[in-house]
């Protein structure tokens, strides 16, 4: 089973999970665009290739057979063991959790070259259903503090299969990042008598505009004011929402369309740029987080993080946020695949 | 100016510094292994192709000219700059710095191919000593809160060229990492009336043995409990030491040779991997930081991070560090170069 430990000193946990390294790998990236690739367990037609779906979008044929459009599996190559009891050892400066979890990818369409610019909004909004479904679904088990919905875009972002996908991790315990976010949040809510900071931060933004990168009734996309990466952006819901899975069918059109504009500015703009986004939405630990308000971040991966960032936690970014957000907002839309 | 800029809710901090992006890249790793090359700014010979040096060592010869072992220099494309008073901005949420610091480049042999296992111990030795020559003198400018030495190698880790170099970068903060690391030790050290946390690491460890690399009289080298990356390796003054910088000859002779023991096990192993490794040291803010201990930590870049661990700040590692250990206790002694 993996593990989870904690660092000596440090709020520092790694996930152990040996059996990870044995992913295959692309070696190379195909030149030409086919739709579908007979070695591909995500194709259509290789649905035997991967483990049983756990869920699928299918108007009729068999479970794990063809006709579906989104199809989510479990990781064959797990971080984190779906079996077990959550159990916590706590020895002199040694500390560690025993590694359940959920791992499971989400294939967002059949087509195996269908990179997110090139999709049409119905099939973004059927992926982001789906991550709501999986979502709700694992929310139910108690033994999962948080749960990360993410994308990994080209062997440059380490994805190891071009075939689209997203994945979602259930971890036992909330995770930093997480946790630094909803603690400053909940320390703005109090110091200022119930203000959401996100809900400042899209007015203030709006305001400034030059951090801008598109703005609808629902939706806020910008290049954050410290941009840990070139041509960062955020999505952020213009009202307060603390969960990403209490969304409407609505919201979800409106994010589809919202995904669809942004991926489309960032290929045009870059050509194809390898990236990672992940959902950051509250704990599904039962607890009120009612000072906290989701949203999606996008790194494209052009610069290498070296000993320097590694060494302190603080980043250096050659493109400042309002050039990123001015060339975004000028870009034509590129749509690859 | 580079700036620095604080994210709206967290504690990460950003530098933005645009020039960064001009540096020269070699775009191909030489197959073979000239001791010079002639297009190299940091090859003897090539003095001009640089900034004017800072310090160099050097029994005879002019200022940037030959005869230098160790040669410092001012970074071409720095990250942050030396002229100017440092200045915050708080406006709303949005809470800059400008970017005050220093980032320099410590040549750390004149062979162009001299790496680190294939250097003789003196030569290490003369580096260091370089390392803290530097320290001692950018700690004089109270501008500076911490002052960061590390070292890429390989494109992999974010160098840029392959001649043997180190780095230095001092900033106006103290970073996020440094400040962590700080108030756990300080907490440890009040709970407990006094102890150090490191000292406890490294007598755990050392009676634990199975993360040992090895032990000499005066240091531990480890493969952490909770390391992030496969095959990272911490090295620890065993005896209570706050400041790098406070380090005797003999204490510099000592590590010159632990470091040649460990990056040959890991070149042995692994067949002179890209790495980062970095110095934790207390911050040079003139307070009184004595439940600290400064200690080296080395990350090879065998894996690349991707969605999850960005999005969570949650690492996953395949290897775990007691068979890391394992196998660098083992590992015949490479000398690459």
């Amino acid at each position: 089973m993996p593990e989870l430990r904690k660092d000596y000193v440090t709020d520092t946990w790694v996930v152990f999970s040996t059996w990870r390294s044995q992913r295959p790998v692309e070696t190379k990236r195909q030149p030409s665009r086919p739709t579908t690739s007979s070695s591909c367990p995500f194709c259509p037609g290789n649905e035997q290739m991967t483990p049983p779906e756990i869920m699928a979008y299918r108007s009729d044929g068999e479970d794990n057979g063809l006709g579906w459009w989104v199809r989510c599996i479990p990781n064959k190559y797990p971080a984190l063991t779906i079996d077990g009891e959550v159990k916590r050892t706590i020895s002199q400066l040694l500390h560690s959790v025993n590694g359940v979890g959920a791992h499971e990818v989400i294939i967002e369409t059949p087509n195996h070259s269908g990179s997110l610019p090139s999709l049409d909004e119905k099939q973004i909004y059927e992926f982001i259903s789906a991550y709501r479904d999986r979502y709700v679904d694992l929310t139910r088990d108690a033994r999962f503090k948080y749960i990360l919905i993410f994308k990994n875009q080209g062997p440059e972002a380490g994805a190891s299969l071009s075939h689209p996908h997203s994945q979602l991790i259930a971890t036992p315990i909330i995770p930093r990042r997480i946790m630094d976010e909803l603690r400053e949040a909940r320390n703005f809510y109090e110091k200022t008598g119930g203000s959401c900071i996100y809900d400042e931060i899209v007015e203030d933004e709006i305001e400034a505009s030059e951090r801008v990168v598109m703005e609808t009734e629902d939706f806020l996309v910008l290049c954050p004011y410290a941009s840990r990466f070139p041509f960062e952006v955020w999505i952020l819901p213009k009202k307060h929402e603390v969960h990403f899975e209490e969304m409407s069918s609505d919201d979800r059109t409106a994010l589809a369309k919202v995904m669809k504009d942004s991926f489309s500015r960032l290929d045009g703009l870059l050509n194809d740029p390898p990236f990672n986004y992940y959902i950051h939405t509250a704990p599904c630990d039962r607890k009120d987080h009612r000072y906290y308000h989701w949203h999606i971040e996008i790194t494209p991966r052009l610069s290498k993080t070296a000993g320097f960032e590694r060494g302190t936690g603080l980043y250096i970014n050659p493109v400042p946020p309002e050039d990123a957000a001015r060339l975004l907002r000028e870009a034509p839309k590129g749509s690859a695949g």
